[in-house]
């Protein structure tokens, strides 16, 4: 059975909140689980208006330190704690946000009643799986903005192939068999003949993917962060018109968002992080559907489901 | 003329966001001027919500150093940078609020595009004169909770008497006389008769006066703060059937608060900060009335004027 996977982009502004947009973050949840990338300021009352379970939350992901996407931090932790929450949280960002959170009255006393595991990174990784579980795992990537910066991308674990029971049945297997082979093993069916995995179960399918990707100017992280994925959420904090100023701020245009997406071979594109001067998002949307058909403004509070056949 | 003084209360709940009610803050406004006290998480939006500008904050008053009156503070702080803001700001608080500003991303490599100016409160401290203008103070009280805390006082410098025009013509004052006369300075009129101020002036009228009492326990600080005041926002966290949690966690009663207000002679009561087990602070308006009739619970976003006739 597919489980499906949901986002919610929860803040769609780039650093200050503007037309009714609120500042960067973004839960995925799968089975009653929860991931949160970035949590910029107001994330906890987000949060709550998307109805979403702030319990449910088992890790965070920080890009970079830049208050747009950490200042609502504090304040989640805090709630977490007041709530009575026991349950560990993994927190995965730069190094230096472990200093920033234990500065931070409440925060350094160590008074949370709860574990919290701090992944760190640092300027010069490659890549790094930060988060991983039976099911999925998380990566990061280093993005291309003025400060030390990670994308994440999130990925299932690949499906085994579907088994073909119409040829496994010709061959006479049985039950237990063809459990050892989907195991992969090899057996031996009832007249001697070896039969190999491959010859009743199709190639592994491959699991459903979501990358995150700012604050970033178009580099080789974020596409590869995107490589194939389902649904890829971008920087895309401007036009064409000021793609010297995104240059020099380390950030994306709405084209170059779609540049990367049709590079990556992904399948979906939601732009997200506009700057103030847009009072909506259209124009950026109509930039980058010229480079990258099935491409949308993330829209605050709504649900995108990762696979829509999940 | 009068020149009307509002405040705009834009967070009421206590630790946690419930209900629809966000954390601590409150704006003062006079004649384009604005103060704020507290900045919970999430300030900035509900800035915005109300329609206030931003920029008019002149000076920010923070109670104490927990999570819910301080977390929207960073953000507001790179929000004014991110907006061109030259223009000093003051941050009345905690000594040790310095130090928690100076560690946050952004706020600590000193980038801050305009001058700030804290003025630090520290434990012992009984009494001190916080901010001054040529139109009005905010002094600063202990209050009595969990971890030191100042309760506020805004209010404006008294008001010369009314001058008795009609009395003065009778005493044969010329215009200059009468200018003389309300600075304080005794005259002389055409028939030799020396004139006192006191005898065409009526006694100084007195300002308008706001006390901001939270987070604490009813205490000698919170009852001078509101002496005679037109309005006091008082913390107001619990009802009487939790009186001992109040007591424990440094909170008032509904009851309590309204006790204040009434010893104070205090004109008018605000209840704020109400706990998340009240979906709504009805009950705890009622228990306060009982003691102090002009009592209501703050509305977030709705204006307050301090003495209506103004």
């Amino acid at each position: 059975m597919p489980v499906p996977t949901d986002i919610v982009p929860l803040g769609t502004a780039s650093a200050i909140p503007a037309h009714g947009r609120h500042l960067s973050a973004c839960v995925l949840r799968r089975e009653g689980r929860a991931l949160l990338f970035d949590c910029g300021e107001g994330t906890q009352y987000q949060l709550r208006r998307a109805g979403l379970r702030r319990s449910r939350i088992e890790a965070v992901f920080i890009t970079h330190l830049h208050g747009d996407h950490l200042f609502g931090l504090p304040g989640l932790l805090t709630s977490f704690a007041l709530l009575g929450r026991t349950a560990p949280l993994t927190i995965v960002g730069p190094t230096d946000l472990a200093e920033v959170l234990h500065m931070l009255p409440g925060l350094r006393r160590d008074w949370l009643p709860f574990a919290v595991h701090h992944v760190g990174l640092e300027e010069g990784f490659e890549h790094a799986v930060v988060y991983e579980t039976d099911d999925f795992t998380v990566e990061a990537r280093p993005l291309a903005h003025r400060v030390f910066t990670a994308g994440f991308r999130f990925e299932t674990k690949p499906r085994p192939g579907r088994v073909d029971a119409e040829r496994a049945r010709a061959l006479g297997l049985t039950g237990p068999q063809i459990g050892a082979l989907v195991r992969g093993e090899t057996v031996t069916a009832g007249a001697g003949r070896v039969v190999e995995p491959a010859e009743i179960q199709g190639p592994a399918r491959p699991g459903v993917a979501f990358a995150y990707c700012l604050d970033t100017a178009p580099c080789d992280g974020a596409r590869k962060l995107a490589e194939g994925a389902d649904l890829v959420l971008h920087d895309a904090t401007f036009g064409e018109e000021l793609r010297d100023r995104a240059e020099e701020t380390g950030h994306a245009t709405a084209r170059q968002a779609a540049e990367v997406a049709r590079a990556a071979g992904a399948k979906r594109l939601l732009l997200t992080h506009f700057s103030a001067r847009y009072e909506t998002p259209e124009p950026l949307v109509a930039e980058a559907r010229r480079v990258f058909e099935n491409t949308d403004a993330a829209r605050e509070v709504e649900t995108y489901r990762l696979r829509p056949d999940d």
